[in-house]
């Protein structure tokens, strides 16, 4: 029983129905809020020991985190994630609990003093590649700092590589977002092999950056581990060491208002990074990261945690698809993503109809991610993405949620099948 | 007995007394430091219960401070700091752990983006007032930002304000740095006069702005708080609302490395620094920020804890003092500064010494701040300054240091003295 196959009797029928749904849906007074990936508290309390657990001892490898210094972060700290995220020690930056503060003052350090051994950004026009559907808050960083950003295809192993290598003949091209496992909002996992192309992709502009934000490294799903691509490896190996800058972060992994940020990169971008950052701190609170380092213990440690968090999140995804595919499945009106991991599914409704099933929701008091966020400037070409985070609603509400969007994307679809 | 009054022979064997002394201080093989302003670690030990106390109640205000959120920093702990800082509430933002970092920011933001109404000031020579000797921080961010900086002397009410008047005739000039209370390095008080001055002056620069950092706001050394004059205040009534921005922070009252920052200024400069601080983080780390509300309680808990700080430093600065004056008040070769609070003593020895005895103290083991750099490039006109920072070392090593720097100084102006 899909639109296309219904008679127009059926059809009017069907929007009828759909709209006797949504006035129901209406009348039920909802207030839930689907739009972002936060954890939940009951995933925030799987850190609890970081609220608790006195710190007394407060030296670590000889050094007193209480007071100033250190800016490259906590050795005992880089020493877990240096393991996860699979490179050197002293190639990862510890900082405070924002890594996109840490993308967005390496750009605006491009831009007023140029990467090692490049001019400065801003004395030219700036362009960035950005696979869409991708992180609404990447393109906000370049939106605000005057980069044009040029969208390419997010296809499910990586960006649309043959569009990426037309694009980067463009001088102005300086850089690309890549978040490479479980990205934003897909799930696509950058293979091996676009990992490598992208490490020795010819590129015009000599200072090109892959931003490689790998905010969910160890966020599984399932049982199945993915690793990810070693981009400063394969960079390297490439002839091509300061093109990566990775960036992570223990937002999702213990509180995300208070986690550890992590940059790593060649030995010459680490240490660019902290020239212009030994400008405008002292040190990153070390404090802080000594806890982490207790709570987390060892590399296992945080996948223990890890695991953990997939008991709660995991249900989650598996009630959203479920509601998906039995409310929307039968009627061929939307298809979605099956994500091993991270913090989204990606809905991609009738073309046309996106915006109009958010504001449908809205106004029965389901908030969404606006349409088009996942897209630069905002601007959804096709106007039928919807970013779902499953992560902070208790179950009962994003069930309900779920019903709910599912009800509107089904009404938007008949009113767009009727007005046809 | 001042250098001056003695003959040549007199001279001549002041100089080989000298000689002896420094070469009995190599003997001693010293290891010793008082470049940096750093609190003790008796002084961290004050606030040990930031790293006891468990903070399990972690909402606020309603809000989970464990998640994302929150810009402007958490209510309870801006509460505190408003009176602390004379400030309306709702016009002063908490940050991360360094109001370094704001300061950097706030230029970096008007670079790029201009200040509210005004054009970004990087399409245009960008000149900053510098009263020095100062703090090398700043000048270190005006350095790296290219901004040219304008030397005015720092006098003992605030810098010297005819100068000030003339420079800010020229429309390059966009700012001033202030250290309003007990100045880095000389102590200095700005007089209310002279920030009323500052308030009320015609610039020809519209977006002029006064970054005040008022870093020692409530670090008095005697039993008499020196209340900072209003500058917010201050330019809102002469209608300069938007020119100060006011810096702070926990630094020296808690954790150096793992306080709490704020910034405060007119609503329009807020709602800026805001705008364009969310691009670059979803909200600064609330959970220290509510251990520092439940540790410090009320604005009197930060001024008791102000109280044992002081029973640890005025000792340290007295030491200092007597020994300046016992070594070196009788031979007429320096004068120094006595500051009411704050963590610095500005040294001015013989004219055309200070690099002489920075350098002769590191060859006897003893670390001094680099001469100069309390000036902009770290060039002191007149080679004199030296700043002494006595917080960190114990009070027998500080002790230690002082004796020795105060032979390092007599032999040098001795040298000088042959020499002429």
């Amino acid at each position: 029983m899909t639109l296309d196959s219904l008679s127009r009797d059926q059809l009017d029928a069907f929007l009828a129905e759909q709209q006797q749904a949504y006035a129901d849906l209406q009348q039920a007074g909802l207030k839930l809020d689907i739009t972002r990936g936060k954890p939940s508290a009951d995933q925030l309390d799987l850190s609890e020991g970081l609220l608790t657990t006195p710190v007394e001892d407060h030296v670590s490898d000889g050094v007193d985190v209480r007071n100033y210094g250190g800016g490259t972060g906590l050795a005992e700290l880089r020493a877990i994630f240096a393991e996860l995220l699979g490179v050197p020690v002293d190639q990862l930056v510890a900082g405070n609990n924002a890594s996109l503060s840490m993308m967005h003052d390496s750009i605006v350090f491009a831009m007023l003093h140029g990467t090692p051994g490049g001019s400065p950004w801003k004395d030219g026009p700036v362009k960035f590649l950005c696979p869409s559907p991708g992180y609404d808050r990447h393109f906000a960083i370049c939106e605000h700092l005057g980069i044009e950003m040029i969208p390419v295809a997010m296809l499910e192993d990586g960006p649309d590589m043959a569009a990426v290598r037309e694009h980067v003949a463009d001088p102005a091209v300086k850089g690309i977002w890549i978040v490479p496992t479980y990205a934003n909002p897909t799930g696509a996992v950058v293979s091996e092999q676009v990992a490598a192309e992208l490490a020795s992709l010819d590129t015009a502009a000599g200072d090109f950056r892959i931003f490689w934000d790998n905010a969910y490294a160890v966020h599984d799903l399932t049982d199945q581990h993915v690793k990810s691509a070693d981009i400063v490896g394969l960079c390297s190996a490439a002839g091509h060491p300061d093109r990566p800058l990775m960036f992570a972060s223990t937002s999702k992994i213990t509180l995300a208002g208070s986690g550890v940020s992590f940059l790593a990169g060649s030995p010459d971008n680490v240490a660019w990074y902290l020239s212009h950052t030994a400008v405008r701190t002292i040190g990153p609170d070390k404090v802080n990261q000594l806890r982490h380092a207790r709570f987390l213990g060892s590399p296992q440690g945080v996948l223990d945690l890890m695991a953990r968090h997939r008991e709660i999140l995991a249900p989650k995804f598996e009630a959203v698809l479920r509601i998906l595919s039995e409310r929307l499945g039968p009627h061929d009106v939307a298809t979605w993503t099956t994500p091993k991991g991270g913090y989204f599914v990606s809905l991609d409704v009738v073309d046309g109809t996106a915006s109009r099933v958010v504001r449908l929701a809205k106004e029965a008091g389901i908030s969404l991610t606006p349409a088009g966020a996942s897209f630069p400037y905002g601007k959804d070409p096709r106007d039928r993405n919807i970013r779902i985070a499953p992560s902070f609603p208790p179950m009962a509400e994003l069930t309900q949620a779920m019903e709910g969007l599912a009800t509107c994307v089904l009404l938007a679809a008949a009113e767009k099948a009727v007005s046809a």
